[in-house]
């Protein structure tokens, strides 16, 4: 990519949050925890991430949100390399056409949670990544993972949400239990949610999420050293999890209107990778009824009008 | 694509066929219907057409067989040129993670079926292409549709076929009455499953099939005229809703495999997009527990891993 | 009874009738097809058969209504005479904890309904009913069985509503064909349902009704001459479908709070057995969420409080 | 009942035991919890309770056993008694046609369990029990009130098994913290599950148990001393619930079969009322697919047939 090009990404980023400005503010910030109810619904920030290294930012870019469910792309990355396929003997790969938290089809499918991106399919993968380590072991592979693939020295945890997402984490411990009474989770059920409950509560800026995702867009590599950080085939098939998969009930509508994989977090922050492009994200609080970024959803949406990124072109 | 490409290709397009053939036979022939279940398990075909016109087939690649749900991306074509966005407030864009005859969902969503490519979903775009035309106009017009695009003088319903759906046809019968108990269907109920109950009947071969299919790859336009088909955005989003509804409760596993945009029936056919390049067609009547060709998808599965085709690399 | 209870008892009918008159004309009158819709909605009667022959009434207790699905446990009669326990593999006997028209659960247990008071259920009695005659002689058989128990020289289908029911009957129709898909139902869904639509269609009075019933009260036998009418044991178990599921997803909360086998209609009507005593009719067009005659159950209420009826003391 | 009679009395009963004896051993123990799974599934007890003070007993009718749900139906007369109608505002009093430990329903739902002889209930009503006192005053207050109604010292809880229920409870955790996420319990969850796994875990004779549940066949009051021990409308809707939700998805079959209130408990006890006459306890471990008794369920049949006390007839 050229000058002129990179002069024309700033510009079609800069033009991608001006569209989305009419939605500033628009939309609920979740109330499900204390914790996350308190955020300005203000906020509004963009960052693409090339594979030639650039990386584009506008709005708060740069200021640290509670990724939440993002999270379950990189520790899906990660488990998916420590147990290889076995771990789809735990967790299916279909789209739940049901909301995050929905309980219904595990019960019908006996424990065993239709994909990695909904509630109990991550807490599955958290146990899967605990493996035979204990909670902190993961925790700390996982932290050190994002800060590496982000290029930062440290990735945090907000110990205060982390606190918030336990202390009010009903349906969560619900779900994991469920899941524990078929079996289905090897590790004790509080030392899975301690795992699960802190990924969400992970703290990262959209310019650090949007390089952290960049081997999901290079095939597995690292774009800029070409190493390979996971399987080829397995960064294609995360790519097609986040496309089917990553925003619950309103899946097949991002896909519709924005064409690329993508999974939203109810902190306002959504990533989607461009394969063979780059990454994305972006972060504004208020949510639509699936726990989509409104204004964030609207901006990728200029954005991929822009730039013919979509993949179903 | 020059001669040496077409070379490879056609290399690839026997590989394919070559791979899959320790599937020929396997999986179960459908038997919903007296008239498909005495189809020959040994047939495979597969044809792949390009953007510059070319086509590549071999096996069963010109043998006419029952198209059944496949249909279902072309009547969702007209019928978006036909009535435009409002479509959407009839029928949904969502994955339904359940099988393609599931009346579940309908209840729940007060008869609004989840997206165009179940059957209670078709059969509200069968509604909605008759419009205030009559049954036969709307078949017509279909089967004009698929032999200008494919090529041919004409394209046929096996009518064999066709009275076996209507006569045994009452699951489907039951979604339509279902459907309208709900007022979501506008025509009488007999009226547009005889249209639905047609489209099913349609016998086409794969490589009609994939040629018929391009504009899919070409955003909407005849690769070779540039002709509009269908309005660019509306070609994205009906490959969209291909990768993410096209195999029923199997959708996430195709996206996870093959990562194309692709639409499966249970005669046997799945037709794939490659967006930008071109389209495949394979036929082979086993399936597998979710209706989908077992040994038609390891074609494609072969297909896409030596050409690179996957849209999540 | 000597006859100083015999006038207690007409004090008892005349006091519920005026204890309901609080509820005359609240609730909803059904809708659901036009010819049902125009009923007057101030309309309330009771009437009191006792095991002695006498009868005692209150307001518009000879007037005829459309009994809807009252009809189902006369039906359910003269089935389980002609068919005797098989028909038990064909409908359930449990509660459904669903709404009347619900098709969830039959899908899930594959076309066997729940049980023979909702809908779909007596929709396969129906089907068992008319056998390997047609549906007139089942028909003709049901309307017989009426007169001759309620003592009538002709009980009378109302043409215009019947005409209304199949008109308009888009969800009974889906629930006969979704049976019928898995071959649940031996006879042509039409024929059945012109069963099932005319049974709904039947007029009667609360008078009518409640003497009709009265074999139910006797332990299957006329409580006059001492006859059989059906099996002791198909009586008792008559009656206690009717307790568990006279009322849909209404059943438990009728059984709490009347505390007597009943099934309401959407009509308004509502009949009651009282083991060893007799039977109850009353009928008032308005009706709770659940389709219960609102001012009829307070009727009963009253009724049950003042004579101690309830099987449950 | 005179000398005559109770000499019928003590026949029938031990004819009831002997009828059930081909089924000794039979259906499977329950092994949801170990310290269940070990009970010698050749156990078969029986007791009769009547209004007069006598009892008559057979087989292993004085030998303690886990009560398991039976427990359900005290904790909810003291919960009633305490709490008044606004108990039903967190629980609701229809069947609900699932099996006992569903949670499907609970979402649909949002939390306010179908009724209270369903595990979800029955936690609820655990909460209401303790309200603001702690959980060991209302698992006192319960055991407290077991022996004053069976006319025992003590009646006690089997540790080991209240030990089992709560590091097996994975279900039951499941759904009180699923209840809890709608807001439906008001005390700490595990306080709550510590008198649900406590009350599941009394144990309990055939012979205390008919006893302890005289005042249901006594409209509320103790039969001999004729104190009111609940409202008379309690208990018979008490009856009224056990009748249509005492046995999950096979109430309907049970009240078919048998005719009486009655609740199961996966221990092998099956606790019946005969309003105005007396209680029934029977025992023995094998279960059927709903969890109920088989054995007992057949000695209860029996016992109907020969004393006509079905409350249908």
């Amino acid at each position: 990519m050229d000058m002129h090009a990179s002069m024309d990404m700033q510009a079609i980023v800069d033009e991608a949050l001006s569209h989305a400005e009419t939605y500033r503010g628009h939309g609920e910030v979740t109330d499900y925890i204390p914790a996350l109810s308190k955020v300005d619904p203000n906020k509004l920030g963009i960052a693409v991430a090339l594979r030639d290294g650039s990386t584009y930012v506008a709005g708060d870019a740069d200021e640290l949100f509670s990724i939440q469910s993002i999270s379950k792309v990189f520790t899906l990355s990660l488990a998916l390399q420590r147990v290889g396929p076995a771990i789809w003997n735990f967790v299916g790969k279909e789209p739940s056409g049901s909301p995050f938290n929905s309980i219904v089809q595990l019960e019908a499918e006996e424990g065993k949670p239709r994909n990695p991106l909904i509630n109990p399919g991550a807490i599955v993968v958290c146990d899967q990544l605990i493996g035979d380590r204990n909670a902190d072991a993961a925790v700390d592979e996982l932290l050190q993972f994002l800060a590496e693939r982000s290029g930062e020295d440290h990735i945090r945890i907000d110990e205060q949400v982390a606190l918030s997402e336990s202390q009010y984490g009903f349906l969560n411990r619900s779900l994991a239990n469920f899941v524990a009474a078929f079996g289905n989770i090897k590790n004790p059920v509080e030392e899975v949610l301690s795992v699960y409950f802190r990924q969400c509560s992970i703290s990262m800026s959209c310019r650090q999420l949007a390089r952290a995702a960049l081997y999901l867009a290079c095939d597995g590599t690292d774009c800029s050293t070409g190493d390979a950080i996971i399987l080829p085939t397995r960064a294609r098939r995360i790519n097609a999890l986040m496309l089917t998969c990553g925003h619950y009930d309103n899946s097949g509508d991002f896909a519709f209107r924005i064409g690329l994989p993508g999974k939203s977090g109810v902190g306002g922050g959504i990533l989607t990778t461009v394969p063979g492009v780059g990454a994305v994200a972006v972060w504004s609080p208020g949510l639509n009824a699936a726990g989509t970024s409104l204004a964030g959803a609207m901006a990728l949406e200029k954005l991929v009008e822009s730039t013919g990124w979509s993949i179903f072109v």
